[in-house]
């Protein structure tokens, strides 16, 4: 049997708190099973094409959450767990990671991809990635585009030219034009107009050797980290550790959209229709999850009396909800969060306040 | 040193729901410390007049609550709290305490006090408690009127008529015309306007004879029941516990106010102004414990974040708010509460939600 080329590398990272109470420093988005019923990360792993074997499925993470996303992916080989000593954005994690599969086939095609998102066609996900990954063969560096609905400021956008490839499954290729940061509301109207925009999933496939060329172009501090991750040996190596931790001194904290994509040589897009969401706030569960006949969304142990448009979560408690209209209520057995639905991104000025309380429910 | 003849009868059975989910079932108000900084039964005690000797300060509460109880109340006699066999109101309860009370001291004066109520002046209080065991040791039953200041639905009322006494402090005795129920809004505010209607603070003061002749014209099955428990000898002697438990079946299920009260051959009211306030919804928050800059309430561990007139609990956990008005948020490790401030009657059907699924947070 041929050694498959196809790697995957899950950037499982994450410290969000956008979802406050339910995630935490230490229990990030991730680990959540919203909208269920497994965990985004395992769900993750669950969703790859077959195509790519499991001893080729990398996850990078935090050193504190290194067992803990062991224990949630025991399938994956033990060593596949890449516990980055200091968190320097998503550049090093994906170069860190690229040197990885390379040391084990220098021909290796590599999958990114974010842990904490919720993709409800798995069967265009998986023919999106098959496609990415066969056109990224030639030395294309590829992102999947998801088509806009709606002028949302939260996510980036990728700007699409002519179309380039038309790959197996119908799946169309464009090059990329650029990458834009979060738009103000105005500019994401416009850019829903245009037609030409797609959101940024953040997922990205590349060969081994093309992103250590963009890599070496764009980041030589992170260029000169992985050339020293490289020369240290397997990772179980001695010397291994204090190498990493010496490259990572080195390397630029950017993310790697910022840090290669923007700026690479060769990348295209490849729009697709996935029922793709990050997940991203508790009024995103509106869109993952199904509302009851007075447009509520429930998960866990809830009583919603006489209520319409809210988002209700009890994670190991009971959440009552009685006369109240588009709010979020999201409790757990230490923390709970109300706030109007379209105020969920300000869960971020009550984790703040927290911090600065010292409070332990953060 | 002369032998006391005063009584308190603190009753302490309630299982009400109101200040779900911090009251339960197996946690009712009176074990709330709120407003705190102790429990209220606890600060009921603590706010007796010394003429009442702890050693005569009985508690009736349910047998469930017995331990809980006593706990609290550690320097109570064990002996003096009484443990219902089964939850018949109110009056069964006034009855079998003055029986014990009469089997002390035959001239027992006996105050009977709700054990979760909140009353901010304790010197009036006192003075009104002073005030009605004396004027009860002529004979008369003796009630403690609260000035209403808004026209409440939730309180029954007491009809005032000519002053019959005037009592050290400058307390002024009235003859009560007649006790009412809950009355509706207008009626309400008709009380209110005609100036002459106190809310019913179910405190009530009498000669232990006298409420045995009340029962005995009044109520023929407690009458009965009560004969019988004083018959059987001390509560530690052989026999009691079936006494007791064969004399609450024969007792009416009945409230003091209802059974006896309303129909009593002597009953006088004094009115006061001491504070006093039953804590018998979360929005009575509002009128125990103060306000932020924003008018918002809180108690707790709590983040309350561009939020106007809030009532905010959390007990055990983190509530955190933002953004909202006029709401109530009640959070405890197993469960928390949302609705209007207005609506915070509405705790009812949450209970009963929650019981018809057989949930452990009630």
């Amino acid at each position: 049997m041929a050694v498959s080329p196809y790697f995957a590398v899950i950037m499982a990272g994450g410290s969000g708190t956008r979802l406050w109470p339910a995630s935490r420093a230490n229990f990030p988005k991730q680990f959540l099973d919203i909208p269920g019923p497994v965990p985004m990360l395992r769900a993750t792993v669950d969703r790859l094409p077959p195509e790519i074997p499991l001893t080729q499925v990398l996850a990078v993470t935090g050193e504190t959450l290194a067992e803990q996303t062991r224990r949630l992916l025991p399938d994956l080989p033990r060593e596949n767990i890449l516990a980055e000593p200091v968190a320097k954005n998503t550049a090093p994690c994906v170069g860190w990671a690229a040197v990885e599969c390379l040391r084990r086939n220098p021909e290796a095609i590599i999958a990114v991809l974010p842990s904490d998102q919720h993709i409800a066609n798995t069967t265009v996900f998986r023919g999106a990635v098959r496609a990415a990954m066969e056109r990224a063969r030639g030395g294309a560096i590829l992102t999947l585009g998801i088509r806009p609905t709606r002028p949302e400021t939260g996510y980036g956008y990728i700007e699409r030219a002519e179309e380039t490839a038309r790959m197996d499954g119908g799946f169309a290729v464009h090059r990329v034009v650029r990458f834009v940061e979060k738009p103000d509301r105005s500019t994401a109207q416009l850019y829903l107009d245009r037609g030409v925009f797609e959101w940024n999933s953040g997922m990205f496939f590349f060969r081994g050797d093309v992103i250590r060329g963009e890599i070496h172009g764009q980041l030589p501090g992170l260029d000169a980290a992985l050339a020293r991750i490289a020369a240290a040996g397997a990772p179980d190596s001695d010397g291994y550790a204090a190498a990493l931790r010496e490259a990572f001194g080195l390397a630029e904290s950017v993310s790697i959209d910022v840090g290669v994509m923007e700026n690479a040589r060769r990348i295209e897009v490849i729009p697709c229709d996935m029922g793709w969401n990050d997940v991203g706030s508790w009024q995103s569960l509106r869109d993952v999850t199904p509302a009851d006949d007075a447009g509520n969304h429930v998960l866990g142990e809830t009583v919603v009396i006489d209520s319409r448009n809210c988002v209700v979560v009890g994670r190991n408690t009971a959440a009552a909800v009685v006369g109240m209209e588009d709010i979020v209520v999201a409790a757990t057995p230490d923390a709970v969060l109300v706030c109007k639905t379209s105020d969920s991104q300000r869960v971020r000025e009550v984790v703040d306040a927290l911090r600065k309380k010292h409070s332990r429910a953060i």
